[in-house]
């Protein structure tokens, strides 16, 4: 097992990312060693993965907390951050605890979260099972839940002590949730790498998770997140910084939030967020009708949507907008682009702008 | 209005005490001050508190949201977190955002764990109006609600923006609950002041709200807080620190836990379980029999209780303990005086102590 080791540099929350084809080995020598002194593990898990292809039935494990969720993004509710926290302190799970996040983003997010406030915060590990997760949400310590008012609404920074990342676990994710992923891919390339989206573009099989080059790309997404998070932990810098991440997000959120959580996955709402992003960009002078193009046809190479699966209301999506995180004292605030490759947070965006673009995805 | 500050240094999380009669006028001030910059405010109360001496319904504050808890330990629970963020939510409270929490240790609790976790944090005030909450839970940044597996057992460290402490409200609070903010101020003497514990054994007249010493007595228990804070802000010093301040707090959770919240007030408990810890520091050698008594005596002058009011099975208290946060890897460590004034953890202490110690308290 070849391992790629990038290292996210945050001071005293320093943490390494390990990448390779069974570095699920690695994550089981970390709980082993946890248990090895005497240290409470507790594994939270989503339906499809545990027992799938992860087995932590075996006799060293006999004695740890097993939380399994449900599938879908309805799962990161605050009825299940209760049972986790209940369920950690019903098997005695003290401060020298830690939780082991094995799934996709909804699991890591939500069991970061617990592992957050649980006694105000225990160790966690992350072990995404989804390309989505390995790219993104399992790096940077963002953990939260949502709740009816909009997604990840609730939550707090807390950084894993490791990333644990088996490519071996995409050749049974289903090609929806690898498309879905794919977009967060692509994303990297939009806001800060335009050789990085050339080279997706040109290549000559679209990624799968046999292609050769996956694990290079999930360390290349992974480097360039572990930068802009080491240089903006907790999302406060003035110039981009770790809202820079954000790029089709404030038009996935609102998509997400108002035609239902799961409707569309997360990387879809994203994909088809950077088109939009893409769009108010060329209207406002930043980017050409030609590289918005090449977005969309990078999209569509991936089998993401270009346009809404059926009508959504424009004043709903307004007024999800609105309540979006990254808006501030009431001004919307869009991350667009200069050009592929050049993100750019951009205040005051007019709420009709906003309005004409969601329009452009009617049909 | 004579105004003390006290300072509690925490680098970039630095913040102010300000205690006087008639400060809750600055909390006012800087409630509208944040709305002058467009920054929505939030209010968090609770039932007996909103209305009586605190009026927020003046003009200015017409478009605040004002969120009113139930009164007791109760409130601290999922349910009403649940509830505040999403009326944060709903009143489109967003990064720029505060909330102030106007109320008891329940409220500051609760509406900073809501402040801490709402978007990942946003700002928010402590404006106490118990004795326990003014000397104790206001300042330090520790957040959190229970679960009916303990006490505080889900939270965060959030460091409010600023403490308004107003010693007019003192006035109203009920003797039961100035007695019970008594056994906190009673701790700093135990853990870290045997002067000021002689002092307070020393005053001609109880501490009152209308004794010419309350407001010294509050700066001097705030100053000791803030120093212990500064030095370890999340309780991770190894040779005691924060930890100190949980004198008598181990056997407290664990009869607060057993006979149910709100039997006993938190301070109640803590007061006993001084007594109690006295005890166990006594049987180990560290105390004499005479300073005990001298605990026992000034528990008693304010009201305290010495022994359990109704009895409590030692099988579920000892249950309790085991799952205090305090607890390592199944050890139980508790926080003992060498003397008065001179508190110390200590780690490893067999469950049959902490029984018998117990079982002092039973009539």
């Amino acid at each position: 097992m070849k391992t790629s080791i990038v290292r996210v540099e945050l001071s005293g929350r320093s943490y390494d990312i390990y990448i390779a084809s069974g570095a699920f080995d690695l994550a089981v020598s970390a709980a082993k060693d946890r248990l090895s002194r005497r240290n409470p593990v507790a594994f939270v898990s989503e339906e499809n993965i545990w027992g799938k292809f992860v087995n932590f039935d075996n006799p060293d494990f006999e004695n740890c907390a097993k939380i399994i969720v449900e599938n879908g993004e309805g799962a990161k509710c605050f009825r299940n951050l209760e049972r986790i926290c209940r369920e950690l302190a019903q098997r005695n799970v003290d401060r020298s605890g830690a939780v082991f996040a094995v799934g996709g983003g909804v699991v890591g997010d939500l069991a970061g979260f617990s592992a957050a406030s649980y006694m105000r915060g225990i160790d966690f590990y992350q072990v995404p099972t989804t390309l989505l997760a390995m790219v993104d949400s399992s790096v940077g310590g963002k953990t939260g839940i949502n709740i009816p008012e909009g997604k990840n609404l609730v939550g707090a920074f807390h950084q894993p002590k490791a990333v644990f990342i088996d490519t071996s676990f995409l050749k049974t994710l289903p090609a929806r949730e690898f498309s879905a992923g794919m977009a967060e891919v692509i994303k990297y390339g939009l806001l800060g790498d335009k050789s990085f989206f050339g080279f997706l573009e040109n290549l000559k099989e679209p990624l799968s998770a046999s292609h050769p080059e996956i694990g290079n790309v999930i360390a290349h997404c992974c480097k360039m997140k572990a930068k802009i998070v080491s240089n903006d932990e907790r999302e406060t810098s003035k110039d981009g910084g770790r809202a820079l991440l954000n790029l089709g997000h404030t038009f996935a959120h609102a998509i997400e939030n108002t035609a239902g959580y799961g409707h569309y996955l997360h990387g879809e709402a994203v994909g088809l967020g950077m088109l939009l992003a893409a769009r108010m960009s060329e209207k406002l002078g930043m980017l050409s009708e030609e590289e918005t193009s090449r977005i969309r046809r990078i999209l569509e190479i991936y089998d993401l949507p270009v346009k809404f699966r059926e009508p959504i209301s424009s004043d709903l999506l307004i007024e999800a907008g609105r309540r979006d995180k990254k808006a501030m004292s009431g001004k919307s605030r869009y991350v667009l682009m200069n050009g592929i490759g050049t993100s750019v947070v951009v205040p005051g965006i007019e709420e009709s702008l906003a309005r004409e673009i969601f329009e452009t995805a009617m049909g």
